[in-house]
């Protein structure tokens, strides 16, 4: 570990890397010989033009998305995309059916429940949001207008491991907590949002990859800053956007490139969580895993211990050891580990090693 | 001026005070010795509660404002305001009276109208924005929900220079472009909003302060984003906030106060503005100000040259001398100097030189 840092294992914000922090340190008065920091420039300068570009083109090519998807930077969250989807895309003949896998799924639908054009096509609530909703489960309402999933749960620790058929129902989903962190075939999606805060760079853009068709015209009856059509027609910038959020956005993208792709990041992030779920898995259920086996995570790892009494001294200890962050959410309790695209195999390996540790003391 | 860097007269995103970029800078991979970098440490964290309630604390004591007001930190730009405005306090019956001066202004006003809940109370446009609207052109409806008004027009270079008495309707100002730049009665205003990226920090996050009575209750049909009520209920923290734009923001405001608040940047933000305006002043008309004089702007000075030739040449010299981004908007043409409370005298000082130069080369 670095001098004066600690393993973050928060679920967001979350870790970066910490080249590109470093490269953000180095160049912070000075972005591209421009005279000015990132922070200070122009969203209409010609430098601000090329690094945006960048950022978009990384992005697509990481995904392998041609020229039928467009990138766009939003703000407010994937907390503001549960309204403007429906607001957007749905109607009382073409509702939003959703997927309930967890809290932030929930939080969609509640959003199209409350216009009233919003359905539940499967949900996993019962027994605690402890597995995906499986393709049987699925019930596909051909009207709809799209189905949305929530790709990785972080709260509970859960995420698809297969992209459903949805009988050519447009398939929506938010990836606040996976994005770009392993290959999909992505083209089976014509909508994916993400919160940037987990996997991409520092909380306040949000990112949006969608097929143009979905983007180049909204409804008349919105505000202007509630229409993909906005942001689609202006490249992001009819007003002025979150600069420095979406330049170290572009810099992770490129930090992802440069290590290998989204087939590296997999690797790393499987054989990450494969080390603490393993832990939990040879505990004798000293540790008890709340995901089902088959919808385990690879970005959040939650789980509890015997007692919470013991979580909570397991949670000082940890701390102790410069493991921060591995209290689990209040609605799960327990655990829980997030282990995003820049936790390092080091930083894991020392959290599992303290596992085994504490295991050992306290079993 | 520091080697390296340039004087940057952008009307925004636009310079920040060099202190506080370099203290940023000094502790950009570890906040508060958390061990993380302020873009990776949990909203949920002590460190970061501590630093948000000290901008807040910061912001209310530099406006000299009480416990009847509150501080919003929100995202979406000045531009989702214009929205949510009238869908949370407009309706048929009281609709959201605008006073139109300039460009801003206007896009304010055409949300409302777009709603079928906004009037026009004063406007100057005829004549192209050249001075503020005063009381004796304003209109008011008393069944109004709120009088609107731009108080600075970045593009036009306007500024009030009085606070409108709207007998008893609510006063409501977009502040972006001179949020803190000087003392006002701000008790006199029931709700002021502002992107930070003129004054106050990067593009990414908009301040809101106003009356707790305006915040506490929203319309139960809006979206959980669109409410002021979920923002006021969850001090900003009901989703991920823009963490790094508000921490610059709350340096920034830590900036003013210690330089002497807003007296102090009153005095320096009038010499500046002084400076430049007497140069326009002294040319017999080689500059002409765009402005009315009784209506120019602290902020943004605005004048045209003898030709547009000769405004070519004058941006095209003033960069060469490392002076940026006094290019003015399409919309009016000609030059605009953006002297913001982080511009420094010095800064002015040599573009003021330069005018002087330039005219005696070319007049």
């Amino acid at each position: 570990m670095e001098a004066n840092r600690i393993y973050n294992f928060n679920p967001g914000p979350a870790t970066l890397p910490l080249p590109v922090l470093k490269e953000a340190q180095a160049e912070f008065l000075n972005f591209h010989e421009s005279g000015m920091s990132i922070l200070e420039i122009s969203h209409r300068a010609k430098e601000y033009a090329a690094m945006q570009a960048q950022a978009k083109a990384d992005i697509k090519e990481l995904m392998g998305l041609g020229d039928d998807y467009e990138v766009l930077f939003m703000t407010g969250g994937a907390s503001t995309q549960f309204a403007f989807l429906p607001l957007n895309f749905a109607s009382k003949e073409h509702p939003g059916s959703y997927v309930l896998s967890g809290s932030f799924a929930e939080k969609a639908y509640k959003e199209a429940e409350h216009l009233g054009i919003g359905e539940i096509v499967a949900s996993s609530k019962e027994g605690g949001y402890r597995h995906i909703p499986t393709q049987e489960e699925l019930k596909i309402d051909k009207d709809a207008a799209y189905v949305h999933l929530c790709y990785n749960n972080t709260i509970y620790g859960t995420e698809y491991h297969y992209i459903p058929d949805t009988q050519g129902v447009p398939l929506f989903a938010d990836m606040s907590s996976d994005m770009l962190s392993r290959p999909l075939d992505f083209q089976k999606f014509d909508f994916i949002y993400a919160g940037v805060q987990k996997n991409l760079g520092p909380a306040g853009v949000t990112l949006v990859v969608a097929k143009k068709s979905f983007l180049e015209k909204s409804p008349e009856s919105l505000p202007t800053m509630f229409k993909y059509e906005t942001f689609f027609k202006k490249d992001s910038l009819y007003n002025t956007p979150p600069a420095f959020n979406i330049y170290m956005v572009g810099k992770v993208a490129a930090w992802i490139k440069a290590e290998g792709g989204l087939a590296e990041m997999e690797k790393r992030n499987k054989k990450k969580a494969a080390r603490l779920y393993g832990v939990i898995d040879a505990s004798n259920g000293f540790y008890r895993g709340h995901a089902e086996k088959d919808s385990r995570s690879f970005m959040n790892v939650t789980f509890r211990l015997p007692s919470e009494e013991l979580e909570k001294t397991f949670v000082a200890e940890a701390l102790a050891k410069g493991l921060s962050g591995v209290k689990g959410h209040r609605s799960v309790g327990g655990m829980r580990a997030s282990i995003y695209n820049a936790m390092t195999y080091e930083g894991v390996d020392a959290l599992a090693c303290f596992m085994e540790a504490f295991e050992k003391a306290h079993a």
